[in-house]
């Protein structure tokens, strides 16, 4: 089936339903960020691969709503689909609603499936729509009836995490949960976010790609823990060790049924952002609902220090990984054939290498000259490159470990770096040091922070499309919450000690090139004075920043000195590790500037 | 009657009304932050006379809820009251809520009177009460029973001001209004916040105290503008003039009872943040209530270019007398007797010879040493002291001027500065500075700017309690919406070109000093680039910053230039309206660094 005839078929049985507009958001039943096949409907229905946007059909129009990420790539994707590429102007933003206000008339039928829509959008769209009469329809599933060979879902094998690695047991981790539900007053708590469920019961498992994740929801009262997931995929130990925690196990489908039977009168705790539509109206009338974040996201957001140290660790092995692939492309640069494609794989040989390595933590951004200015692109067999010794290319990659998860960027010149390129990448790397170097109050939010990593650029009239940084999980999803440093004022988190983040800042021609330098940071504490408790960030991600795309002179002392100082970091972790050879190339590139 | 025997006057009421808690904000019927004498219910009750705060009341407890600007002031004035002081953690946020949930048993009834609570309120308070099945009387006077010799409302005269000084006419912003409510689909719309009628019907007044306003409610439709304001104050000359822009009159008193004739299926637009409950609750039933942020506050924000000229002018005069009294107080101090008091009253004399001076913004804030450590202290009879040729003074003023409103903080010292007062003051001078140098992409927030002011403080552990700057009116309100620099990621508004805000960071050290710099900046437009449209600030503000303070080897290079050329615009403005004298005086304050 071609693009244009799944939009007719969608169109088709809009009009037999009395439909106006049908929404597909990317999502699934869990509102994950990554999907597990099953539900990557943006891409079956329009071609489009990025992991942000929406879906909005009519019968006149058809358009994705993406952010800058993804403009120039859904510009691509969406050629000859029907679909047309709509700009967002604020990232993660419903702005189709208000769009849908000014094209349908009074009183239309907007429709969706409640499985894959969130109760908060839910409730921003019966808000947006209400002065004009729309009528919501939760249950339109307008994709399974025409998608032939729609993916399975997936049933693969599960295991638990040992304390050793977690720092916390199960027991601990529900009674903390317990605790947090007793302060909010509430009987009952529903969690459909896997990397919270994850988290909880120290379990992984591997149903999204990239994503060490279980496809389950949970129950939580006073008296149990109920887990549904389909339970042929845990070994019996496991479930020996769960029930002992007092985790019970029901099927996956059991989940709205068992929400139906919440008795009224109790409160049950939910966050509308984490919970699908379908499972927030089987709560019964008449059980009082309370929304807050799960306090799960902020548990595991902090890291304690048994996972802070097992990160250390894990920062070697990937560093090594890094260095051997930045010292082989070097010296392989213009003598063998290597394109965007086989780059990352050859990273991700290396990274296969060091002992704990589960797979990626997403898909390599392997992406040279131009096609870097997509901040999110992934080569292709179609849009693939050779590399060549000349201009610069940019690799965001990352890896699942048992013992953590890592996310890292690097951007090099592969020969005659322009002045413009230079300028560009040490305006960046301005912005990466001075974050890295930033002392902020207890209470602090990461948009305030977010524009540390931009002034430099800003000072030029430049500026990047994303934010600065997001949370990062333990050997679980690189994406994150609660926290992230970004312009969205909504995200009103405090940083904490132990949360694991992200210090990204980039820059991106069309056409020329796309810049980005990042490393992991985790917050620690540091001076406490009369003002109050005051933290900063430790740079954990270990691997050189290639100094032949630096104009020194850009530099103020204290970045130089920040930039030497790390440089010594990395060459005293990593060489331990490396051959004679490798840390003789890793002392050049990491001699002081 | 002490204000104990007020208390309990006040107990003995929710007694006998079933009352257990009782809530008094700090607010009027249009939800102002200066208020009118008849409404200043906190300082009646407990004695404090901060501008931001709320009494909570119950048999057990008796507590003023209020922020870190007036921790010290707020211990002082509550002596012997019987109310305590609760500290919030963070400003304008009813924290008393959660601790109500504490403190009363499920079922409890929570009273205020409901002419003195936004409607936002109202729902916050709902919401956080829920669940606890407290019930909301929103029509509890407890006061007026008591209060001997309550204040009258003032009747004092209007005037309107002309298109010559305001640079729109009243019908052409009540055609940009209508537009707003036709682009809203609202077919009325509700304003009761003065300045927001003020700026509409180009009228001042002096209902408040430093504020030119009109006691007054607005209702606007597609047929009508009616101001319901007591008539007998308006020139008839000026009624005239209202007519022709379509603009009726009736009485004050008759808001609530023509809000209550609004047609069942109309949609009303109000703010419910600027909107009291009773007027909200006027709204009857089946009609649709659309909540927004009026459009008159964005559309006030924005100054137009007349505005902007008039302001530049006033800046002049403004500066003029800062010029005068800081070099009085210089060749005075020491000399005669001097203290906060008389040297407030002092600047207001050289305000006062200005042509086109009104009175002041707000009263000065007259801060000797330790007493400037006090963010808004207030010098009272009982806390003024005499200023001596040692430590550091600062003086937070500014004044209205039919061509514009300033506000304007220096601190200077009177002699021997330490090392620390130096050290202090520097810091906040480079973030002072680095605000004001910021380029930044359209689009940008002030939560993300706010740490630019603090980053240097930051650094050493060092930080303040409150936001770097706020909204300033056109001969209006000192303090305005809807933008700010502060750390309230709630206040999701971008600068946009014509903003006059204040940027006014500063350092507190109880008992020992105070230190804060304000200048006022209007938002302009600054470079294009391939990234999109750059903005900045001007710096309007026209008076010199004390270098007696500054540690010139902490500046850098650029901090150091901003300043000398600050210091020669300055002069350059300035000196033309000076007195040979004072011009030499001048030239050395602002002489190079």
């Amino acid at each position: 089936m071609k693009y244009t005839e799944k939009l007719s078929a969608i169109r088709m049985q809009m009009q037999q339903n009395g439909v106006d507009a049908y929404i597909i958001p990317s999502s699934d039943p869990h509102i994950s960020e990554y999907l597990p096949d099953h539900y990557k409907c943006l891409e079956w229905t329009s071609g489009f691969t990025g992991s942000a946007g929406t879906l909005v059909i009519t019968q006149n129009f058809a358009g994705l709503w993406t952010d800058a990420r993804y403009f120039v790539q859904a510009d691509d994707q969406l050629k000859d689909s029907g679909f047309e590429l709509v700009k967002l102007k604020i990232q993660h933003t419903p702005e189709y609603i208000e769009w849908l206000t000014e094209q349908l008339l009074k009183g239309a039928t907007v429709a969706f499936d409640g499985w894959l829509a969130s109760a908060e959008l839910v409730k921003v769209m019966r808000s947006g729509f209400n002065r004009f009469n729309f009528k919501l329809k939760s249950d339109a599933d307008f994709l399974s009836p025409i998608w032939e060979n729609r993916p399975a879902f997936l049933n693969n094998p599960t295991f638990l995490l040992p304390e050793s690695t977690t720092g916390e047991s199960t027991e601990s981790k529900i009674a903390r949960l317990r605790s947090a539900m007793h302060k909010n007053q509430v009987d009952f708590h529903l969690i459909s976010s896997m990397d919270d469920i994850a988290w909880l019961l120290n379990v992984r498992g591997s149903d999204v790609e990239c994503n060490p994740l279980v496809l389950s929801h949970i129950m939580v009262s006073a008296q149990e823990v109920v887990w549904f997931v389909n339970d042929s995929r845990i070994e019996s130990f496991d479930k020996t060790t769960l029930a002992n925690a007092g985790v019970s196990i029901k099927p996956y489908e059991a989940f709205t049924a068992d929400i139906a039977q919440i008795p009224a009168g109790k409160a049950v705790l939910i966050d509308p952002k984490k919970l699908c539509q379908r499972a927030y109206e089987s709560i019964p009338v008449g059980v009082n609902i309370i929304e807050g974040t799960n306090p799960t996201t902020l548990f595991k957001a902090i890291k304690n220090s048994v996972e802070q140290e097992h990160i250390r660790h894990t920062m070697v092995k990937d560093g090594v990984a890094m260095v051997k692939f930045l010292k082989w492309l070097e010296e392989n640069i213009g003598k063998i054939k290597i394109d965007e494609i086989s780059a990352a794989e050859k990273l991700l040989g290396f990274r296969a290498e060091q002992v704990g390595f589960v797979g990626e933590s997403f898909g390599a951004i392997s992406a040279y000259k131009g096609h870097a200015a997509l901040p999110h692109y992934k080569s292709t067999p179609e849009s693939n490159v050779e590399l060549k010794p000349e201009g610069i290319y940019l690799i965001d990659s990352g890896g699942q470990y048992h013992t953590g998860t890592t996310d890292i960027t690097r951007t090099i010149s592969l020969g005659n770096p322009s002045f413009e390129e230079k300028k560009d990448y040490t305006l960046v790397l301005k912005g990466m040091i001075d974050l890295s170097m930033i002392r902020f109050p207890e209470g602090t939010k990461g948009y305030q922070m977010d524009a540390f990593s931009r002034q430099w650029l800003w000072k030029e009239g430049y500026n990047f499309g994303h934010g600065t940084g997001h949370g990062v999980g333990f050997f679980l999803n690189v994406h994150e919450g609660p926290q992230s440093i970004s312009i969205a004022g909504g995200i009103n988190v405090a940083f904490q000690p132990g949360m694991l983040n992200s210090n990204e800042p980039g820059i991106y021609r069309p056409e020329k090139h796309g810049i980005r330098i990042e490393n992991l940071v985790i917050c620690q504490e540091d001076v406490k004075t009369e003002f109050g408790q005051f933290l900063n960030f430790e740079t954990v991600t270990i691997c050189p920043i290639d100094k032949s795309l630096i104009q020194k002179e850009l530099l103020s002392d204290t970045q130089l000195s920040w930039l030497n100082n790390y440089h010594l970091f990395v060459f005293d972790k990593l060489s331990p590790h490396l051959t004679a050879e490798e840390q003789s190339w890793l002392k050049e590139k990491t001699a002081a500037l």
